[in-house]
């Protein structure tokens, strides 16, 4: 069966698979100074941003990907207040972060203004929290903002970034995990979008051993659906500063003051299963 | 970007996504008395089995489907020993369940030999317990089959179905369902795949309606990740007749004897991990 010019469809060289979503209008199009960003209409899954050709996210489904970067390591930190979101353009981890009472600041370092003045227009919903005076949006290249942090500044680094390829690549070497550990306070997390268990093995172990070699003294990779990246099935690596990720603050979820679709602390637990193949990692 | 002659593409009418494979070969195509089967050979996910167009299986994934349609119940249940397989031509069900050393028979009921034939020269791995002698492979309507067994006299129906549209649409129907809580022993257990947990809602909840009102004493569906089925995301739901689906038989799985990739006791436990927008279910 051929898809006709009604469909998107994102090519997945390296797995051999292939994503489409029916389309019913092209919103827009243009070439920023780093990436081409298009926004397309679906019939069924709202509003698909595509960068360079990938899918970055789909209005139906996003809330899987931002509440599984975000709530895993803010509730597991005991107090989470200084935050770093590295990428992120979209603002959909920025306002679930913002949903954590504790949080003082948290500065969103996006390379390209572009997807953020895009998301404000195309995905106005994933920025209502832009404006919450905790917000600071900066438009900077993430690896020179976080190498510019002072020591033991920060509670959790998030690396919501796009593909290990391109522009985000430097996000995924050693160099960076490194300053990563180095800025976080004891306890601090890094949080780092980790690809698919199934089709990207191939990155994620030696990100977890670079995140091993940066003296992180606990590594979890955590999956869970995300249907609009191919395999449909995600996941976040987390790596935490001198303490743990088994546990987590199980009564301050069960009270949470605001709304989630996926998370809750049953979900919690549950990503922290290792499927039987990631065992061995 | 168009997919040319090289991939083999799944659409989705009802979410408006597809899936698309690349191929090397297609090896096999004929039509049966029941429907269109079509094997090929892709360039990462070994081989593929459609059905009238859509993806039954593949090489690379379907061990993840095959551990969650059968371990889950199996280790729930105290000691299943009678087994009956509606669907599940391509025998990885089959095999699965053979695993467990209490069965005493296993019988298969698929209504198109042909899939059977082909799985057996096209997926010889998933077919390698097809001589045990527990196992009975009939080649009947499932529908009618379970129709003639008498009132408790099985501890697990596996209902391992394509779609509910076409030949597998009755497999989801109230009668069946009723039928197939008739059959079971107290204890027992009937197992259904229940497609998508995100884009298949319309499906999976009228069919959780159906086994509350069959009189079974738990409902619970279990997410688990499908990459070749739409969205990626997929489940199955269980029913057990007078006892509660909540706890298993954690030491049996501790120290089961066979191997799995991704079923272990962790992962048990997570799969029943409601995502929040399921607990309205």
């Amino acid at each position: 069966m051929n898809l006709n010019d009604r469909w998107f469809t994102e090519q997945c060289d390296e797995a051999g698979c292939a994503l489409s979503y029916r389309i019913e209008a092209h919103l827009h199009s243009e070439q920023s100074r780093y990436q081409k960003i298009d926004i397309y209409q679906t019939t069924d899954w709202g509003r698909l941003m595509a960068i360079d050709g990938f899918v970055m996210l789909t209005g139906r489904d996003n809330f899987l990907y931002h509440e599984m970067m975000t709530h895993p390591a803010l509730f597991t930190h005991d107090r989470p207040e200084d935050i770093v979101i590295v990428g992120g353009g979209d603002c959909g981890t920025l306002r679930e972060v913002l949903k954590h009472a504790s949080v003082r600041r948290a500065v969103q370092v996006e390379i390209d203004e572009r997807v953020t003045r895009l998301a404000e227009q195309y995905f106005p919903e994933l920025c209502e929290s832009n404006d919450d005076p905790r917000a600071e949006l900066q438009f900077a290249d993430g690896v020179k903002f976080i190498a510019q942090l002072p020591n033991a500044s920060q509670d959790l680094v998030i690396v919501d970034s796009t593909d290990p390829i391109g522009p985000a690549e430097g996000l995924f070497g050693p160099a960076f995990v490194a300053d990563c550990e180095r800025v976080l306070r004891p306890g601090g997390i890094l949080v780092q979008q980790s690809e698919s268990p199934l089709i990207h093995q191939n990155i994620i172990r030696p990100l977890r051993d670079k995140m091993r070699n940066a003296s992180f003294a606990d590594v979890r990779t955590l999956p869970f659906p995300q249907p609009c990246y191919p395999s449909g099935w995600w996941s976040c690596t987390l790596a935490r500063k001198a303490q743990s990720l088994e546990s987590f603050r199980t009564e301050a979820v069960e009270t949470r003051q605001f709304a989630t679709r996926y998370y809750n602390a049953d979900i919690h637990r549950a990503a922290l299963a290792r499927p039987e193949f990631m065992k061995a990692w």
